[in-house]
């Protein structure tokens, strides 16, 4: 491990012939070298060219659905080698919880990504944002908002804490929306970056240029960036600011989303007194957060905003938790719970912070930054002083409103400890923080659960509400999950991440388009009213997915509705709701022009009306959507149908998909009755659909 | 009107003592003095801590319908008053085709945001954003994004070119969200600006500090903004970047979004040619982004693009249209069409670009940068020196590759034409724009429409396709509506605004909420699965909106489904498909054990068991959504509903609202069958809820 560590660059492993000039990285806990770090000669611009061509080539030739099962492949291929990766992740000081989070959670973010763009993204290229508008009076002229991608890269710069998570968390989204990614990791750390990616190379499924690595620095890189490319970049809020007044960013033509570590706050509720269930969540979190990855985590809580006649106990509660529960050490050794900073001289870094928060009128009230006792890789108790080792921290403050704590990050185990007065001063200091990533709050009195959320809402990406409900089942204040946006205002960068499909939306460019109806459903491939229909003489339910084009429909007989018609449905269902069964009282009803027929009559008769009944491709309908009853419906009145193909949505796994019909019920003069999409799960190929499809579906409905 | 244009500031009329430092402003067609616009000494810092007090209690105190029915009564007010801003308009060089945009279309703009405020928005003052994700197995924790809007307060930084709709297409957005407003007109048209400020102020209608003016320069105030306040700039790439470089948006704390003018196209399909629907469309299209507001829009075409072969036919077509149709004048004459830019120095401008075009190689193929020929107000034609007049130039060029035609933008009616040999040209010219507001395609081929939206969307924040369809309704190339994103990437500013309710949320911030079920209800105003429900002894169908409550819920009794009841609803129905009548063919079907129930009687007999008859405060069941069908019903098996309250919508302007109600069905061995919601119109008081709401109720279902 003592040679440069390489680089995957434009399909191979690279590493410069020479060491000079390479970063020289040291295991966390014994400061024995662990690898060189160097990118020196790399053909950066080459890379990039490579991205935009053959990356961007090979992805766009794949939809979203068939990019979400090869996320659903790297994630079992990381699975299979979960040991070597958590392996080399120790070096890092990594204890077997920390690395549950960087490298499951890395994998799960995978997962998530692969089962949300199956569901919720059609198997497709473009994405449609909202309904169509229309603008003009006679349905000619449509708008609309497509997501097509970016036609560049993305550039993703991360921080040492998560080398796995925390990239993944940016490939992901990127990759399923179409743009491939050159991930750059954090020089302390990029050995574990190494790790995963040659796991993903070694599956050979990698589409070419989807995926670079880039194992040092890419200084001078932004220069060669355009319209079209991203950067995601994690870090200090210095170097993003610092990175965004490039002129390339500045002017507009690169996007730019950040994330930083932040001064995140953690909120004791007023109600949540010693004894109660909130006040030992609190409490507990509060250390998970302090001793978790050592305290190296932008999202960990920082100051800790509790009633001020809380301050003692809560300091002391959290004093006898620390004694119980943690152990400090080389994560080798299997009795360690909290393990060392990554490096010597980010423990210097917080030692700083800490001094300059000291300085500020801060007192230390648990912990002190002299190198604590710690166990080593073989079992035995010594000084920490060899590696990057420091217990938790808490300092208080008299003065709550002292500016350093609401600005300076000692990222690693510290937090500070503040006491208000009322739920408007919380919020106030919450404020101070100038915007984060996350605060949590525990409480379980809902009116100060909207009080607090009114206020801190705008300077937060995430608030979590703890409470006896949930305590045991809380993600917890420090963990973002893929299904929801890790980012924040201000301070915490601006940016968004994740989210689900919100992450992949933001490698892609959302455009309005306006045009006919039929140029809309060509450039989105969804049916849009008023455009044309095929109304062949095969009924439409007759037809496999490999048959059934988009505006393919039919129009059904017409059916006349009698008062006996309503009075046995009425009779059968037992909905026997004045509207239906009273002429006086119905025209008494301002929507009813005297009795009128049931809704669900209209739409069971109207399936009566298109339904194929012998078996054949169409295998059921699952659902119904959108449905609105338009004009009443009274007895003497005709009713028909239409239906048209309005998406069609094949499934890479299964010999079946779904299509979505556009349903229109019209009266005898022609009065829209009721609009709707009915749902169903068609086969792929025609012959003896149910034998082919049977096998095959394990699932009822995804 | 010599006097000092007055800003409103603080709730007051205030103008500086003297016009020391004041600018004057003259008429675009006879160079009279119009106005003095100077805001020296103005209290911009009061203004701002005006604005985040007493504008964001008076906003906050407001619900999302209560600002859009205030919208309405702003346009209202507005169009009463119609002539009088045309009649100062015209001093600006607008003809009233140019007021129809600026005037009428920024009433268009308070109308849209006001029904979509009502249609689209809950009656509450946050937003939900996506379902809630289950991040617990036990369904005790689930996460849920909220926007919360921004405390601070919106500076409007606009263009001298729409004084009217450009400011009031960031207003309503801005207002909708409870976010203050401070407009800052661009010098050259603010007394257009102050005149319908006037308006709305003498409405009395405004909310205290909702919308201050400041007819003059705020330079420095940048300095005094912070995080939660959001600047929304439209004007020059240039002063964008200048502003996008102070260190209060640097930092991410202020929220800054750019409209910037763009080298905006127009593409001419292949299969366009002469005769063709989509030539004429596009030759005339052209003709109007030259002279309308005499092509001082940002959205104009800058470069036509068109087959090779065509250049020449495209240049005759509008020589032919411009000789027809354009009078050039003041817009005080009738018979003009196009009318001055707005001042001398502007025209200036504008001849010192198409200077630079031709010093590129450009050759002027129609019109000069002379000073044309033209009406005077009296009607008497002469010399358009005093004025600035232009007439409508178009340059062309040999090398369609040279960079200052997809650079220089002349700011008047002026546009390149360039011709292409193939779509993929067309595609690589569209991007050498560097980003751009709109790009307009004529064509009636879809495969060149999907092509050249694959290759082109990524760098256009709009895409228009012109064909023989809408010919006639299309809206043009020029026009945003308030429906559909305006903004664009890279060079068009990489901003967002409009776009329906898109640009309320651009004034908010989305948050991702952890918690429970129940403090998500409380937090959102919507009941979330999970949450404690309230079955009381009173069925929820017989409480008004008045006694309702969110989580109000009824469980019905069960009911058996026998294979007779499937039968008498397929023979009723005429829903006779297979899984419901075959018992063989059925259980060879993947997703049926054999024969069972129609999705539709299920849902139907679900209506029946929940129903209360009498005539009372539900007066229609106005729709459903989100069916799904969950396991299929077996006749034996038993099924039972259960519906909760789950959202609740009062009307502002009628006697009842909308309440939502979470539908789920159950079989006998407690297996979800279906959910849905089910969409009813409930009366807000209990007394004969017929005859209170009879009157009232106009629309039937909006």
């Amino acid at each position: 491990m003592t040679h440069v560590l390489p680089s995957y660059l434009q399909g191979a492993w690279w590493a410069p012939d020479s060491d000079e000039g390479a970063v020289e990285v040291h295991d966390a806990s014994t400061g024995e070298l662990v690898s060189r770090v160097s990118a020196r000669g790399a053909d950066l611009v080459g890379a990039l060219e490579y991205a935009r061509t053959r990356g961007q080539a090979a992805l766009g030739a794949l939809t979203f659905h068939q990019r979400a099962l090869l996320l659903k492949q790297f994630a079992l291929a990381l699975t299979a080698r979960k040991d070597e990766l958590y392996e080399v992740s120790k070096h890092t000081g990594a204890t077997v919880r920390d690395s549950l989070s960087d490298i499951d959670g890395g994998i799960g973010v995978l997962f998530t990504y692969s089962s949300k763009g199956r569901r919720e993204l059609p198997n497709a290229r473009v994405i449609v944002d909202g309904p169509a508008e229309s603008l003009s009076k006679d349905g000619s002229f449509l708008g609309e908002h497509v997501f097509t991608r970016l036609p560049g890269v993305a550039l993703q710069i991360n921080a040492f804490n998560f080398p796995m998570w925390g990239a993944l968390e940016k490939f992901a989204p990127a990759f399923l929306a179409g743009v491939p990614s050159i991930v750059k990791p954090a020089t302390p750390t990029a050995y574990v970056a190494e790790a995963w990616v040659r796991i993903l190379v070694e599956t050979g499924l990698l589409p070419e240029g989807s995926l670079q690595l880039v194992s040092g620095s890419v200084s001078g890189i932004l220069d060669h960036l355009r319209l079209g490319d991203i950067v995601g970049f994690t870090g200090s809020a210095s170097t993003a600011e610092r990175l965004r007044t490039h002129e390339n960013v500045q002017s507009g033509a690169v996007r730019f989303t950040t994330e930083t570590d932040s001064i995140n706050a953690s909120i004791l509720g007023p109600d949540a007194t010693p004894g109660t269930p909130e006040f030992d969540a609190y409490v507990k979190q509060l250390l998970v957060e302090l001793t978790t990855k050592a305290g190296q985590k932008c999202t960990a809580i920082r100051r800790a905003i509790v009633p001020k006649g809380q301050v003692d106990a809560v300091v002391e509660a959290l004093r006898a938790k620390i004694d119980e529960r943690v152990v400090i050490g080389d994560p080798h050794a299997e009795s360690v719970t909290m393990g060392p900073l990554v490096s010597v001289e980010q423990r210097d870094e917080v030692r700083r912070s800490v001094d300059a928060l000291r300085a500020a009128g801060g007192e230390l009230l648990l912990g002190s930054t002299e190198a604590p006792e710690v166990v080593h890789a073989d079992g035995t108790r010594g000084s920490g002083e060899s590696g990057a080792f420091l217990a938790p921290i808490l300092v208080g403050f008299d003065d709550v409103e002292t500016p350093e704590v609401h600005r300076i990050e000692a990222f690693g185990p510290v937090a500070s400890i503040l006491g208000y007065d009322s739920v408007a001063q919380a919020v106030d200091l919450v404020a101070r923080g100038g915007g984060s990533l996350v605060t949590s709050v525990a409480t379980n009195d809902h009116d100060v659960a909207v009080e607090l959320l009114a206020g801190i809402g705008a300077y937060n990406g995430r608030v979590l509400f703890l409470d006896r409900e949930n305590a045991r089942t809380s993600t917890g204040h420090g963990s973002p999950v893929p299904h929801l946006v890790h980012g924040g205002p201000g301070r915490a960068g601006g940016g968004e991440e994740l989210g689900g499909i919100r992450a992949v939306l933001h490698h892609m460019q959302r455009t309005a388009v306006q045009g006919s109806p039929a140029v809309l459903t060509a450039l989105t491939g969804v049916w849009h009213a008023g455009a044309p229909t095929e109304a062949t003489g095969r009924h439409p339910f007759r037809k496999s997915l490999r048959d059934l084009a988009i505006g393919d429909s039919i129009v059904s007989a017409s059916r006349e509705v009698t008062l006996e018609d309503i009075e046995t449905f009425a009779n059968f269902t037992g909905d026997t709701f004045y509207a239906h069964m009273d002429e006086e009282a119905a025209a008494a009803n301002p929507f009813f022009p005297g009795r009128v027929a049931h809704g669900y009559l209209l739409v069971s008769w109207a399936a009566g009306l298109f339904v194929d009944p012998a078996p054949g491709p169409v295998l059921a309908n699952y659902g119904l959507e959108n449905l609105r009853f338009v004009t009443p419906v009274s007895p003497g009145d005709e009713i028909r149908v239409g239906l048209t193909a309005k998406q069609i949505t094949p499934r890479e796994t299964d010999e079946y998909g779904e299509v979505r019909w556009d349903a229109v019920i019209r009266n005898q003069r022609d009065e829209i009755v009721a609009t709707y999409d009915v749902l169903t799960l068609v086969a792929k190929d025609d012959v003896s659909a149910s034998e082919t499809v049977g096998a095959a579906a394990t699932e009822a409905v995804r």
